[in-house]
């Protein structure tokens, strides 16, 4: 492996064992199907409609999911980065149209896998059947917290909370992209920021 | 089996059959493991702050899903139906207290099954891995759609999506819960329910 290799290997495999303890083998097989590969800034990972056809890793990066309603009104769903899963999963189960873009927002390296390995994956070795179970189920935990926090807070809150939670979130994103993430305009955002440094 | 056990047998069965095929003695062995329970009308399934110890499925009634904040203010995240999942799957799997009451609105008859059930079963049968990796993925799925209605439409058009979606579901909750899952006023409800009808 080289140095990059060996750290996208570093890193996934911890993400893996947030979860449960692989076997070396077993670990060393499922990344033997990974494809590394570098989004340039800007490029698309997915279009809103087409079927996705991968799951990917973030080693280091920030990637946009945004939805576009029949008006063509964008509006940004998730924003992730380092150490985060990208796909639109319920999509890739169904075999149906992406409900969002995906688009990386600076260069971007991940690690990905598609439908085919992946199934090839869980058939040779059914503890990944567990893992994705598990990580599934954590997923959903999470964006329940992320739904009740959207109903129930106000902007200020939900921004507050979210740069606690992602300390990084500013660097890897622009204002704007924040702003419709949260659910409010640039310039409530701006007044927000403006009001935290005096 | 008596007739009420034959029908939710039936029901779970047909649930479970939108994922994947089980043998029969798969599935047997699964439904001896859960347990049928009736929740009377405004009964509690959980309180927010315990630790969820059961995976729930609904025969017939209804749930809501409520979070509480610190001033007391109370956000409906959830409605469940028939032929829905109640659990607080994040906090079930890190065994970390709830962040949601789950509380039947009217009388609910259910299956659930607990956490030593559940290792069991995946345990002897892993098939069932599968089964709920898959069952997990379209939920988050369901649930990314959701945040997007939620942070793209307005209430009128979230409430339409609604009751097009769930033609019963205001025969099973009242208003002022609906309102609340909508995030809006019982009161702006009301007038769009009245402008429909007009």
């Amino acid at each position: 492996m080289n140095i990059r290799e060996e750290k996208a290997y570093q890193l996934l495999r911890a993400n893996t064992e947030k979860y449960l303890t692989l076997k070396d083998e077993e670990f060393d097989y499922y990344f033997s199907l990974l494809q590394y590969k570098i989004f340039p800034k800007k490029s698309f990972l997915l279009r809103q409609g087409e079927v996705c056809d991968f799951e990917g890793y973030i080693i280091e990066g920030g990637v946009a999911g945004i939805h576009e309603n029949g008006e063509g009104n964008q509006t940004v769903v998730s924003l992730m980065m380092d150490d985060w899963w990208v796909t639109d999963i319920g999509g890739w189960v169904r075999e149906e149209p992406s409900y969002l873009t995906f688009q990386a927002m600076l260069e971007t390296s991940m690690l990905l896998i598609d439908r085919e390995r992946k199934e090839q994956l869980y058939r040779e070795l059914p503890v990944f059947e567990r893992l994705f179970r598990m990580m599934g189920q954590i997923k959903i935990g999470a964006q329940q917290r992320r739904l009740v926090n959207c109903l129930s807070l106000t902007g200020g809150e939900l921004y507050h909370q979210l740069i606690a939670q992602y300390p990084l979130i500013e660097q890897k994103f622009p204002q704007y992209l924040i702003a419709s993430y949260l659910g409010i305009s640039p310039e409530f955002l701006s007044k927000i920021r403006r009001n935290m440094t005096k």
